[in-house]
């Protein structure tokens, strides 16, 4: 039977709701230009009850901000099936729907650098809170990237190629988000050759990187990233 | 005739003074471990003089940036004589001596996203003004390798292949703070052959790269960075 009152949410639900709202908001404009206001009014409550779950806009932005980053931490998730080159497109597709799907909320974080500039007392800790989340994600990246290269104590040169190529992930969806002038497909393929032509300039420095290429070069199909890359490359020269 | 009484300094000089300083202990420890009591006491001066001269930590550290900043952005200078090679080498040359000098205080910077991490009002100004210095280095990177590859309008594709490398110089360079675990000769050689690397990647995209990579392999010496990476991956397959 419909009673047409609202029902009433639990705290950690409330708390949820309000974590969705608050991404949702983040989504289309930069969290700076977000009030509290707007997000109780989205939230369909008062101001006052926002506060009531949320000491402050910064703990509600760091809670926005951990969901998001469990969320993108889940999405690098991978079974270990296949060739190398396919895995890594399909990943990069669900980057880029990430990306997307938060755009103005990840352009703000990760150019401001970390996340939304606070004054007053508490800056620093926020700061220190939003940097470690952001490292955190980067080395969940780092870390599946490695079991997918089937390695498990990286070289300091393949740790460099790993780890700078996931930062030009991040620039270059940065760099999209900006303008979108490129369509998103044709980046994200270009970035799996972009590990492709790193991780073979890393080679040609490091035998260790050199028999990992080689052997992922072994199990690539004819029809994948990879050969894809070579076919153009090929062709470029001709 | 020495009288042994320190001259007095006029007011621009003791700034200067006071940066130098400033620059020389944060090259040596983070900004955030290094209190105004030691700067004075490197100095020579008291504490309550030092802040005479600036108002804050804040403001002699947005003044120390400000000097790092010009410093770098000079250090891209390089006469448009010779392959294009053996330049973006000496680039990287002086850009790893940069990072070497101020190791720390680099770090502190591009890793805690903007800077010092400030609390109290006044927080929110600093991060911008720090970003805004970081992006106005990026800037004149972005354009003096315009200028080196003879190009006064990017292609959206072009843009991001520039752009996407100058980000991967940082990382490579932050990497290499960690622990310098890798020879910084063979990372800045590295870095050129990643260029060459990200542009052969963008130019199977983009004609306008092919174009440009086409006149920049013409202009390249048998001994120079860019034909060593062809040597070392013909060596790579064979």
């Amino acid at each position: 039977m419909s009673t047409g009152v609202r029902r009433r949410m639990g705290v950690d639900e409330r708390r949820q709701q309000l974590i969705g709202v608050a991404l949702e908001l983040f989504s289309r404009r930069s969290p700076d230009e977000v009030s509290i206001d707007e997000i109780a009014s989205a939230a369909g409550i008062s101001r006052p009850l926002v506060y009531h779950y949320f000491p402050g806009k910064l703990s509600l932005y760091e809670a926005a901000l951990k969901r998001a980053a469990e969320d993108l931490a889940g999405r690098f998730a991978e079974p270990h099936e296949g060739p190398l080159g396919a895995r890594l497109l399909r990943v990069m597709r669900r980057y880029f729907d990430f990306v997307d799907e938060h755009g103005p909320g990840f352009s703000a974080l990760m150019r401001g650098g970390p996340a939304v500039s606070a004054d007053g007392v508490g800056a620093k800790d926020h700061v220190s809170a939003t940097n470690a989340l952001i490292d955190s994600v980067r080395q969940a990246a780092y870390e599946q990237m490695l079991t997918h290269l089937g390695v498990t104590e990286a070289s300091p040169r393949l740790e460099l190629v790993v780890r700078s190529w996931i930062s030009l992930a991040e620039s270059t969806a940065l760099l999209w988000l900006d303008g979108r002038r490129i369509p998103r497909a044709e980046l994200e393929l270009q970035l799996v050759h972009d590990f492709a032509a790193l991780a073979a300039v890393g080679a040609t420095h490091d035998p260790d990187i050199a028999a990992l290429l080689r052997g992922m070069a072994k199990d690539e199909p004819a029809d994948g990233p990879f050969a894809e890359l070579v076919g153009r490359l090929i062709a470029l020269g001709s």
